[in-house]
């Protein structure tokens, strides 16, 4: 299954230098131990939008050679990757690839009915909602579509937010044959799932990740659901798209901290079940932080594979599944005891693997090579590689224990053990390494 | 597949002298044009619970003999009634028979986990919870069992009552290995349900249904969810309990009103797909009223067998499964512009019907003597057989554009067409016998 990144087109590096960043940006100061981790947090309003031509993806299906498309007024072909999630009469594909919100025809096949809501934020929705929308109604008059535009960022992630789509789809008198698209990061994806699997008992739905976090992880596998103030997506259902469609050219807007804050996802891969890919990860994260969309469409595909493969074997997790939660026990308490939204997702799952590494180095499950590399990687990427100082032993618990990984009393853990690439969902270790790693990383 | 009630002991029926009927009632008046439809509302509290004993339940399944139970201290054994849900994986079983409640393994079988949730509402708690509690614990120490007591009404069936399920199960910190329990008619059903699907995506769950509409029908098949102010059942799941346990005992402390709701669900499934059934209950109906154990378990099974029928069938209502929504739409548009709670569901239905089989009737779909027989059942029902008063045309219009059976635009009906126990869901019919259906029973 593993892939090299010189499958890819060399035509994707050279675009490299013309690829914009961001440059309005409301900074505010994080408490990373990291200097190097610079806070960014956009508004992207009115940013140029980019577009990559020329450029053949590489194919992981035979089916993609189907989707080849000649746009008029394009200035090639431009034929998308294909990554099958294969779940029996819910399989779907993900298209990846440049320019793919120019191929209207790839989202219209996934449309059932007529009316579609485009479910957004108020970041997202000035950049990309028109294309969307174009996409969408090209060629098909008999589509018609509406959206519903939320505050952007994880603390509006809750039930309040949530009926604001059940408000806006019952006021428009939608159907059971209408369609919800998600257009945004993990937040929107998860919202935007959620109120598509509850509206009317469940109608059809389409994610547009346009996050790196959301593009590699979030929008893939199904799972969707809200927040609880007393925890992360406590309140949710295992509900599958339609398709994902990923058009690589929404990160050209993306800030560099939600860059990055995507790449501790990418790391994660790498990390519990794909050493090959860790080692491409250190050998091109530089390309990676710069944006180089070779090296980032491979690192996407790769993701989604590895995703797509795992939720093919364990769709509701029974256990594998939890496996791609490396980090994210940690992670969610940093998210849940500092406040949705100081940091980003990606940032407290970084932290978050740093302890579940810390963890299992003290139950000698891994050896100090693999911890130096973890940090090294996380460093390069600008992640943080410590809890913020606030951070108690005590808040850690409170959270962990709501922990949907919990069973019956028991909390269990993704931890490395033996070679790189390896690890174990277990309640099975020593407690006091817990305790240990919880008074290494907080100072009370 | 059709049973005969003779097949019931004859001890059932004459157990029939003893049973109690509520006496501590909170009447108000329903704009019923019927005279002899009196209005119950109940407080239920402290009534004697009466125990049939001596009693066996007829089987359909020849698994049913394993549950063979003797209870120390219990005058005899009992052994339910049992009917099946087909649905692969997802097959549940229906428990049916009098004092189920005290065979324990009944209910432990279906429990997950060490920790229970049970949901009930502060008419049916009083009554019944600690009945539960010692089902779910009687020689059982591991499990703990928590409650949480919603406010009883259909107007409380929303996401605010919901939350409170929610905010229950996380400051339990209950884990994805528990189970929970819906102890109560259809609301509680439906909300505990819809909670259980969501909460951490997805836990076990049983359902204890004490009404006639939800042993005959809501409890029944996985459909779960809330109302939204604009409409009934708007926000919701598919999604099915571990078993069903009817204690027809529960029903003992039933108001007569609730018991005339439920069974304009049972005369339902005789109009739709069991004329025999139908011709049953019209020789049957006094008996039914008089809640004539003997005949109230038939008319619980045959519904259930009824229904198990159809979601086996279409369990996610691709189209049959709409038929057992006869009277459904006409009937929310009461239930929503009359003000949830105003009406029992099963009243709202009954006008319903009646306005659905005035439709197909105009359509020259059925003769008149179907039409009278239906009136004639529903009186002796003592339910309303016209909408209330205050209801107009525009009422209806408005609330049924929004019903989940509109389909790119068009409004499906369940109508009546042919000999008795058939009908058709068909977006296919005339508009004007629609609009001249509204005419006739709406003053303006």
């Amino acid at each position: 299954m593993a892939s090299t990144a010189n499958a890819l087109s060399p035509s994707l590096s050279a675009a490299n230098s013309s690829i914009s960043k961001p440059k309005t940006l409301h900074d505010f100061y994080l408490r990373f131990k990291n200097p190097n981790a610079i806070s960014l947090r956009s508004k992207r309003v009115g940013l140029p939008v980019l577009r990559l031509s020329g450029i053949t993806s590489p194919r992981v299906s035979a089916s993609s050679a189907q989707l080849m498309h000649q746009s008029v007024g394009e200035a090639s072909s431009r034929a998308p990757t294909i990554v099958e999630v294969d779940l029996g009469n819910r399989s779907y594909p993900i298209y990846i690839g440049s320019g793919l919100l120019d191929q209207p025809e790839l989202l219209q096949r996934h449309v059932h009915g007529k009316r579609v809501l485009v479910v957004t934020n108020n970041t997202v929705g000035p950049l990309y909602l028109d294309k969307v929308v174009d996409a969408l109604t090209r060629g098909n008059p008999n589509v018609s579509v509406e959206s519903v535009i939320l505050p952007d960022g994880e603390k509006y992630k809750n039930m309040e937010t949530l009926m604001k789509v059940f408000d806006k789809a019952i006021e428009l008198r939608l159907d059971r044959r209408c369609t919800f698209v998600a257009l945004g990061g993990g937040v929107i994806g998860d919202m935007c799932g959620f109120a598509a699997a509850a509206f009317l008992r469940g109608v059809n739905f389409i994610q547009i990740p346009t996050t790196v976090m959301a593009q590699v992880d979030s929008s893939v596998g199904g799972k969707t659901g809200i927040n609880h103030t007393l925890g992360k997506n406590l309140i949710g259902a295992f509900y599958q798209p339609q398709c994902v469609l990923i058009d690589t050219d929404t990160l050209n807007t993306l800030p560099d901290r939600e860059l990055a804050s995507g790449l501790a996802e990418v790391i994660k891969y790498g990390l519990i079940r794909d050493a090959k890919f860790f080692e491409w990860q250190e050998k091109n994260m530089p390309k990676l932080m710069a944006r180089d969309p070779s090296a980032m469409a491979y690192a996407i595909k790769r993701s989604c594979e590895n995703k797509a493969e795992v939720v093919s074997l364990d769709e509701k997790e029974g256990g594998l599944r939890a496996t791609l939660n490396l980090g994210h026990t940690f992670g969610h308490a940093i998210e849940t005891g500092f406040g949705y939204g100081q940091w980003l997702h990606g940032e407290a799952v970084a932290a978050g693997t740093v302890m579940a590494v810390d963890m299992s180095y003290r139950l000698g499950w891994i050896d100090d090579s693999i911890v130096k590399r973890i940090h090294n990687i996380l460093q390069q990427a600008k992640l943080p590689t410590t809890p913020p100082e606030t951070m108690t032993v005590e808040m850690f618990k409170s959270v962990m224990a709501v922990d949907k990984k919990v069973a019956d009393g028991l909390l269990r853990l993704i931890l490395l053990k033996g070679p790189l690439g390896n690890c174990v969902f277990s309640g099975d270790y020593d407690g006091k390494a817990l305790d240990d790693t919880l008074h290494a990383f907080c100072k009370s």
